[in-house]
């Protein structure tokens, strides 16, 4: 699957005093729909391997503001495989309310292994999870 | 000692549509309050307990609102020690931005050992940290 | 309508570093429930009323936790009108993950008129939305 | 002006159960940053202008990460001024905690009049904001 789209409706605490949602909360909305395409691809953020939780610290994000959300507004939130790596996997993000476009992200996530102490160690993407992901066709 | 204060800025990100700051942000300003009286009193919310950390998670918190704080107030926060109970710290705050009262609040933590796997349990304050706390004299 | 049930899923986001939900989340959770709950009735936190904004700013919230709630859990949120005033509502709240207990809190809120210039005055509960909210029966 | 430093302890409520700053508090920061730079300046992210409140929306924003921060790290946070538009500015940042390389990145800002009704219209920077930023000599 290389594509999923999700819904989220902003509440009250998103929003800033310039009265919009406040920009870093894309981000959230962005990890929240990531995890829900994991989820609907019957895996998840927070698998593990071989005994060992994985985790999926992010490397890069970005977004792009083009309108305003505001309290109540119903976000449509299109997520995409943009390229899938041995290690790595980084997705597009597009938000609309109803017709108008309101934000484009993007964010890389590296697969971890997590070790004792806290300590992340970069390994390939599982195969089971790898197999699940495709990058969209050219 | 049984008393501290401190002090902290209002940020952009702490406010809502409402021009003011948002009510769930005092209890992350309690909680941070709370650990720089730790740090003052060369201790820490996350000091180790024979080889094994330490966590407080909070079983109870409370806050009563006064007078708005607003987007680039100076706050004035002071911790006391309400009651230090063999497992348990009660602390009270109080939010003052200059002469006026913005709010006063309440948080109950429990001294828990962190098991593998996630697990809390809670056991007596070690006598380290506990020597540090003490209740108001009456 | 007395009563009221909703459901959310924690996000990554509302995590912290001791593997559970942060404490402060659970405030943010109880507004967007009790704004779903003004919702279900036909109305809206951020209803007009003569021409000018009404706003509820919270006057207090309190919250006691029995359980931690994790990543992933699915959380029930009941939300229950306690006392209904004549310019205020408090309400109370209980979070389930399945037969689990997590929580429980409670808030009170204001009704008020937003002025220019930020101020907010408080008002009796105009009768349109006093008429939708009922004290739950002895 | 064109280049200014401030510093940032970790509070708990910035981690996430990954036991690092969640990702999208870097975005927080940089804009606290970015209004402390304005503060230091003699100017403020709510300066009025002829008589109306100015106010930056986000147009853009992206970070990398190159290693994690912790609860307690205090990270020294230098803000440039990458470029001065008419109605815009850019921003980049960069994270360090000690010696270490955290992360950085860049936030564009553009500069509107505060409308009745929440609307926002872009307009030339005032010269009296203008006059105090810089872009650094090439």
């Amino acid at each position: 699957m290389h594509e999923f789209t999700t819904r989220r409706r902003i509440e009250f605490a998103d929003t800033d005093m310039g009265g919009i949602v406040h920009f870093s909360r894309y981000f959230v909305f962005m990890e929240t729909a990531e995890h829900r395409f994991l989820d609907a691809l019957g895996t998840s953020v927070c698998a593990e391997h071989e005994g060992r939780a994985l985790g999926w610290p992010r490397v890069a994000a970005a977004c792009e503001y083009r309108s305003p959300a505001r309290f109540g507004d119903e976000l449509e939130i299109r997520v995409r495989v943009r390229r899938k790596g041995e290690k790595s996997m980084t997705y597009e993000f597009s938000f609309r309310c109803g017709e108008r476009e309101v934000a484009s992200g993007s964010m890389t996530a590296v697969c971890c292994r997590m070790l004792p102490g806290g300590e992340m160690r970069s390994i390939p993407i599982p195969r089971a999870i790898a197999a699940r992901l495709d990058e969209p066709p050219p």
